[in-house]
């Protein structure tokens, strides 16, 4: 198979699961415990926190290990929330549901700002709407489009403003290069499974100084901030995948996924009409071809692909399945006949230059095929609730 | 080493190493995509579910995963909190520290519920705090005593009051026979480490028909009790240990715990004088012995052992490196300088009779050397802040 879905998710790297095996299989020791075991343990985790502070460009003691990205960055709102006075939560749009949901659910307003053609948050709404806003949440890069957002404009706009910033980061990190000293944002969230390591396991990046409100509280585990048994295993491995993905990424990571993509992209464009490329191309995660195939459902073209041996997504995955247009492309002025013939094709460093070519050789034989079948036109056109 | 320590954490069973590895490994699809392999990592999680569901005697639509114990404590207290009205909330004063802390970061009142000097909580003054009360958690058995709590007493209590109760369930779960027919609460929590499952996974029983609020938001995974990309290894693993864990118990487990754990205990206490057995004797955890030792500080205790090559803790792992004496003893009326001198010795299958006799050895010895050092009496006696 051809994975071309890895924002979704990511094969464990064999150095990752290298490192994690010995803290699943022999040194099973809680790390709270008084012995010489569970002190390394400790110590396990205390080098896993060095590694990803050095992804960021951050100290050890800003890492607070979570269960994922949806923990991470649900802590962070929680936090902010608990925090800050009165005043609008202000989002992007297009952030995931992680975001969208968490907010949805708290006694505060929330202002969903739009966004332009390409993705990007509109950055005159955000400054107008900050005075008298309580914080700001605005992802790096998006999940289903990879548009890259002005994150740093809108860090501007928050310190300005004086109140805090959250990004989602969960998409950008281990794809592009990503550092605190960059995007001096106050909380940021990433997850390990989006750069090779293993599911369950995330950080949040809490700048120094900030005040912290846990969503989890329990044993005082992460200095009080996540309470909870460390996943031992989850977080070395979590260490060494970031590790490799400062290294990957210091060894033009970027390039190279950006290559693979363009090289896709490319036969894809050549040998079909009717394609339209989504998201902003300027401002682009380098992995992520976000197309829409004029007159194909996605879902059948889905099945296809993985019948040809391809994986890939329709949105995001974490919102498979679920019969409504995308929320991200929606609020792009994408129609919804043409949302509904959205793929997401996504790559990682462990695709090779043949797989970005028999992706676009089998995607060419499905839209086809599936054109053939349906006719040139879109297929009836289905109006989804809110 | 001797790892008596298997209320902190156990040792992953062979067969669950086994379960887990294809899913780090090869199948790394995330769950919600669309494709065949995606499909197969959600028959794997339903699988698991099944097995947890099978172990509790409940549904497998009743069985909410998580990332573990501490998180299935708080998301059902969340959702109790989120979801009643006006009235107290009850707990034990023993409860481990995932309630106690939850439940005191709400703003809503929290009554403390004494216990006997067993460990048991007081059945009279929950039943006369019960009217009026919002919902009532109460732990089945103690995590540092291993005192077994009159679980069903409480359900009825709050059954008559007509609120809801939640049980903490992760030190029982996998030690004693544990079954929703026997003891009918609304809410459940457990936690896989806890019978040789990896960390990082737990669960939460929501009985069916029950309200139930989300803690964590986002892609709406778990039927949108439980978002997050699910931990496919980490599920299909506490499957398996939760199945093994039901077979053993049908094996007579508690049996042979009570066996190994007695057999270290008469050991102990005819080759030492000064010993004290914290916990009901009747009511009692058949893996968990906690222990008194006169003259002797419990830190100097662990260190010796821990050279003598045996593990074990003082009250909870999760509170070690705190230098408060344990709320549980404290509550059970246990004087500060018996609490600082005490130890927990907890066994787990995996554990042999020769375990329990070098155990027992080396535990004399050590009491022995520091007795001979520190002199009969206890060591200088602090007194600590709250």
């Amino acid at each position: 198979m051809i994975d071309l879905d890895s924002n979704a998710t990511t094969r464990l790297a064999p150095e990752v699961m290298d490192a994690m095996l010995p803290w699943l299989r022999d040194q099973h020791a809680n790390p709270s415990g008084a012995y010489g075991a569970a002190k390394r343990a400790r110590q396990a985790i205390e080098q896993a926190r060095s590694q990803v502070a050095e992804l960021l460009g951050a100290r050890p003691e800003e890492i607070v290990f979570t269960s994922g990205g949806t923990e991470s960055v649900n802590a962070a709102l929680h936090s902010l929330h608990t925090l800050t006075g009165e005043g609008e939560i202000l989002v992007s749009a297009i952030e995931h549901s992680a975001v969208l949901r968490f907010v949805d659910a708290l006694p505060r307003q929330t202002r969903r700002l739009g966004v332009d053609a390409g993705g990007r948050v509109e950055l005159d709404e955000m400054r107008e709407a900050s005075g008298g806003a309580a914080f700001i949440s605005l992802m790096a890069a998006n999940n289903e489009v990879g548009t890259i957002q002005p994150l740093n404009e809108a860090i501007a706009i928050a310190r300005e403003a004086g109140i805090p910033i959250h990004s989602d980061a969960t998409q950008a990190i281990g794809k592009i290069p990503f550092t605190i000293e960059d995007h001096p944002a106050d909380l940021i969230s990433l997850s390990a499974h989006k750069f090779h390591g293993p599911k369950g396991i995330g950080a949040l990046y809490v700048r120094q100084g900030l005040d912290f409100k846990p969503l989890l509280h329990g044993g005082g585990q992460e200095k009080g901030r996540r309470s909870g048994t460390e996943n031992t295993a989850a977080i070395v491995a979590m260490g060494v995948a970031a590790e490799l993905a400062r290294r990957e990424l210091e060894n033009d990571l970027s390039q190279r996924l950006g290559q693979l993509r363009d090289r896709f992209e490319e036969q894809v464009l050549e040998s079909l009409t009717g394609v339209q490329r989504n998201g902003s191309l300027q401002h682009r995660l380098p992995n992520t071809s976000h197309l829409s195939f004029k007159g194909c459902e996605a879902e059948g073209l889905i099945i296809l692909l993985d019948e040809f041996g391809v994986q890939c997504s329709a949105g995001s995955a974490c919102m498979t399945g679920k019969r409504e247009p995308s929320h991200v492309q929606m609020a792009m002025g994408i129609d919804p006949a043409t949302a509904k013939s959205s793929l997401r094709f996504s790559f990682s460093r462990l695709n090779a230059q043949q797989d970005a070519d028999d992706a676009a050789k089998a995607l060419v034989r499905a839209v086809e095929k599936l054109r053939g079948i349906q006719g040139s036109g879109t297929g009836p056109v289905v109006i989804y609730g809110s």
